[in-house]
């Protein structure tokens, strides 16, 4: 913090407008001195570095040659977008990124008109990047719309039917594919394959042979057959004919770290009558930076690190992660059990099938960022006599809900979805909360739905999963590490729809479902030592419930509570709807629910964000002392 | 009924085994015969009839070449599949499609073993192929999975991720495009012109130099520099390399109507070494029958017909439509708000979208099959100043909850949701029900959620949504014709979370979201003659809760019941938590929650599905009555 690195030029910018004012021949060193403030801001914070790395130059191109924020910047994803937030006026809070009250590790409308829209989920650029240009069609009002987006987003089913939607967005719409051939892991499918035999056939064209080629392929569009030939013949070395099919002009490839190649084709591209343009810029991803470079990830997603050797800060030993719980647990029933399958959506290590993959490499399935896919698949897999495990992030799983709804639960097939990142997930904020799984899914006609209370829990559910094929199959649990219990030697079948009593008490019942259930326990010292019986149950199953023991636990305790990590419509919903309809409620009974409040929660420490959403052990009791207090005519009272 | 068509040769042929008895020589009549027996059956039952007509000769050559049920053919959405269903042994129940307790109008694993994957929704096959056929790589088994999949249908992301990822399935997985240039609507985008300039660029082969090239294409795979140049030229002639560069062999354009030259092709395919493969099969939608050739839509859905004439029969006069109610209403606002935009997915008649593009054709956008793009594509559309209705029916948002989740709901864009099809929709059954949009749009932070009780307000709801530029909003409403009340002449500003009281009463209250409403009035009738003063009210929202008006009921009457049209976490679950967590229910009050059922509802006449879920006057009635027998202790009894 006290030696910040030398900045000359880049103190100059305080806004794309300034930057506009350099003289061309120095915007090297404008880009030098950015991804040394780059580097030196996530060696403080963590965060995303190689995404941005490899963008320094791309970025500082792109505000030279367009006219920010009247042209509409998109960084697909967003986490490439740090050295973007410097340009653009945020550079005094950068050492602020993913921290509580501070810049958010993605593009955000809130942060800042450069962020004309927000993104962290990947391959939206393109169809927001339309919504501005063809806005700014039906308006007849000038400025253009840019979307960057990588070589793994554009494996996304949107992004294709973004582009097949392109064609009338005319010149108002560019987009420019970041080729680094890696999104986090190395991709994986055709569209990678067709993209790295367009750049290892072809060479780098030279300046002025660029140009030209450029001005005359915007000038007018071939469609005669001898024409035609000439552009199939043309496209074995400079490529494209796949976008160019679906309408857009291509360029490329062009070498993304070289500026005097960059700017003058953007200029091209900015000033042609021709569109939408399609423009393949190759960089590399953690570009500058050697220890970034040399890693298998390009320093994808960092710790704090020390900027001179690039050792990330190691948090130290503690309890395993709840992923390579799933993932060795899943390796290890696979060992005797030859159907069981593991897909991912682009995040073998994010969901732990790295380790599956391991061991069982035939077995593992990495889709790409192509989760619609992915869930389709392992139907099919599951109704040729498969035991597929879908391994997906709760967040990304809505990417496949219909597919959910569909293939899977009308078709009653027995997939098994692991869904990790469930709940709150600190830095990465509310675009990456896995808050509506429970809602969505315990919904559904013929579904499982379950929520792990730790690692142990996991390893059974993971187990009780495998074994379940009377339909599909669904657990969660949450982000980061488990809470040290030790793991079972041998994995339990748990009884479908059965809770457990963990704590016996009279007065005060918790259930819980899920991760709080450590704080409900907590909870229930802090009543007991008040005075009040406590029973705590890990009701682990969302559906199907167990009616039986919410029953049992209504006729004998005096208030009742629901505490859940999920938005509202999961366990507390299901309660309520379960014990009205049966006239539990109907002579009085003090039910409280408790969850996620209404509201997208922005980035921060989770344990600030469980204070916020009130999820907490003092929240438990605090709600139980009011339950208590309240009485049949005291609304007023109970708000007091 | 009386006069079944002559078909001698198709008399002979319970199953495919028997088809493919027949000499070759005769598969000409046993198509023509089939294509009769199809127009006859549809004639009598109604539903899709030209996507069916346009794949019999495809259908016959299929099961003549592959061995189904061991080869696993997958028909995209499944509408086009009744000549299939003829051919394997369910001739008998032909004309019981879309009637309650027969066949279903789409494929259906229960129904048959020769139905390996069920659909409905489109762009599912090629994943569900890709899954059976890398089951049966893995388990070193014979069997293809065959995916026939409509130019429409290949519009949606779902696809193309899934091509993205095939090429493992090496010569195991066979996708056949069925290129008619239509799936409901006239086709839209980038692939559907690629399409059109490879058909309409090349001849089709004639037999012998087809069989040649194919073989010699499906030998080896040309990668260096010269063979590609070779290639790209002949792609100009047989076209593909679209498909190429994402790693299928590509065969085709193919007349899909000429069985001598489908059936020497597809047995080179079945044969071949190499995979995966793509057939581009060209056909007719509706060939073979005059009057659906002729029309517009090629008779896609129809009701039931005049076999002789083709003239469908009407029904009478009657209220109007909930869709065009929808579209007339926003294209008379945008007589005056040039903000005003309109988006449909492939489905512009379906949802009035087209009578909204007769007056207003440049603000209205048909994405074709790709919700995804179109709702992000709205929330571009609505950052830069517009006003987007995506109009997409309840089961088919789901394919875009992502981006209502990630692209509108956390950036709060006012992009406005026409949402149709919501509930129960008859004879399409449980893949075309829309059950579960309040409970995950109702979920959402940001949200407004309205449901239209009638068709009047349904006006009022879309102009509501109009004027209401805080954040997303959505309105649902039910297929078909409106209950019949006048059309307001001036739409009025709904009240943001306000429901109406639309009956006084004191004992019993009744809250209503949306179409069940008038059924609560019938309800109320009846039980006000039983001497039940009742209450019926219409809530309107969902999301935000009328609190005030709930918690006055609840104060002052002695039962309450909701009653939706939705799955659970609709209104009933919001108006349980919030009750519960204001303690309103402390003291004891009858609360029950009427909803769709926990059961994926099988196509039938929409008030033999109404019976079945429940939701009709009489049910109502029925649990106003329990809940009044019920006591505290008397669980029990009111089971009994």
């Amino acid at each position: 913090m006290s030696q910040r690195p030398d900045t000359p030029l880049l103190d100059t910018v305080a806004t794309p407008q300034d930057l506009r004012q350099i003289d061309r021949s120095r915007l090297r060193q404008l880009s030098d001195e950015l991804r040394t403030e780059m580097i030196d801001a996530v060696g403080s914070t963590g965060g995303h570095l190689g995404s941005g790395l490899g963008v320094v130059e791309l970025t500082v191109a792109i505000h030279y040659v367009f006219n920010t924020p009247d042209d509409k910047l998109i960084w697909d994803v967003g986490h490439q977008a740090y050295p973007h937030k410097i340009l653009t006026g945020r550079r005094d809070r950068i050492r602020t990124l993913r921290q509580g009250g501070g810049l958010s590790g993605f593009t955000k409308r809130s942060e800042s008109e450069y962020d004309p829209f927000g993104a962290a989920h990947s391959s939206t650029s393109i169809s927001a990047g339309l919504g501005f240009a063809v806005a700014n069609k039906l308006n007849d009002r000038p400025g253009k719309a840019i979307a960057v987006i990588g070589d793994g987003a554009m494996s996304a089913g949107m992004a294709y039917e973004a582009m097949n939607n392109a064609e009338q967005a005319g010149n108002r719409l560019i987009v420019i594919l970041n080729d680094n051939d890696m999104s986090i892991a190395p991709p994986v499918g055709g569209l990678s394959a067709y993209l790295a035999r367009m750049v290892s056939s072809s060479e780098y064209l030279g300046l002025r042979s660029l140009a030209s080629r450029i001005s005359k392929k915007l000038s007018r569009r071939v469609h005669s057959g001898l024409e035609k030939a000439e552009e199939y013949t043309r496209g074995m070395v400079t490529g494209g004919t796949l976008f160019e099919e679906l309408g857009f002009y291509y360029v490329g490839p062009i070498d993304g770290h070289d500026l005097d190649h960059l700017i003058p084709v953007l200029e091209n591209v900015r000033d042609s009558e021709q569109g939408p343009i399609l423009v393949h810029v190759v960089t590399k991803k953690g570009k500058g930076y050697g220890p970034a470079e040399d890693s298998a990830d390009k320093y994808h997603g960092v710790a704090k690190f020390d900027v001179i050797t690039g050792e990330q800060k190691k948090s130290s030993g503690g309890p395993p992660n709840y992923q390579n719980v799933f993932g060795d647990t899943l390796a290890k029933l696979a060992e005797t059990d030859p159907r069981i399958c593991a897909i991912t959506a682009a995040m073998p290590s994010g969901t732990g099938v790295d380790r599956f993959a391991k061991a069982h490499p035939e077995r593992a399935f990495d889709v790409g960022i192509a989760e619609q896919h992915g869930v389709t698949f392992a139907a099919g897999l599951a109704a040729q006599g498969m035991r597929p495990f879908a391994a997906i992030y709760s967040t990304f799983l809505q990417r496949a809900y219909d597919q959910v709804v569909h293939d899977v639960a009308i078709q009653n097939l027995p997939v098994r979805f692991a869904i990790d990142r469930a709940g709150l997930v600190g830095a990465d904020g509310a675009t990456h909360a896995g808050s509506f799984d429970v809602t969505y899914l315990a919904s559904l006609p013929n579904f499982v739905v379950m929520a792990a209370a730790d690692e142990a829990e996991l390893v059974h559910m993971t187990y009780t999963a495998a074994e379940y094929d009377a339909g599909p199959i669904a657990f969660r649990y949450p982000r980061g590490a488990g809470v040290g219990v030790p793991l079972p030697e041998t994995p339990e079948r748990l009884e479908i729809g059965k809770g457990r009593i963990v704590r016996e008490g009279s007065k005060i019942a918790l259930l819980s479902l899920g991760t709080r259930l450590h704080e409900a326990l907590k909870a229930a010292d802090q009543l007991e030592a008040k005075g009040l019986s406590t029973t705590v149950a890990d009701m682990r199953f969302a559906k199907p419930l167990d009616t039986a023991l919410i029953e049992k636990l209504m006729r004998t305790h005096e208030v009742v509570v629901t505490i859940e990590e999920a938005a509202i419509g999961g366990l507390g919903a299901h309660v309520l709807t379960f014990a009205s309809d049966e006239g539990l409620t109907d002579a009085g009974l003090k039910v409280r629910t408790m969850r996620l409040p209404d509201m997208f929660q922005d980035h921060n420490d989770p344990a600030k964000q469980y204070d916020e959403a009130r999820l907490n052990a003092p929240h438990i009791v605090e709600t139980v002392l009011k339950a208590l207090r309240h009485n049949s005519a005291g609304v007023a009272e109970a708000r007091a």
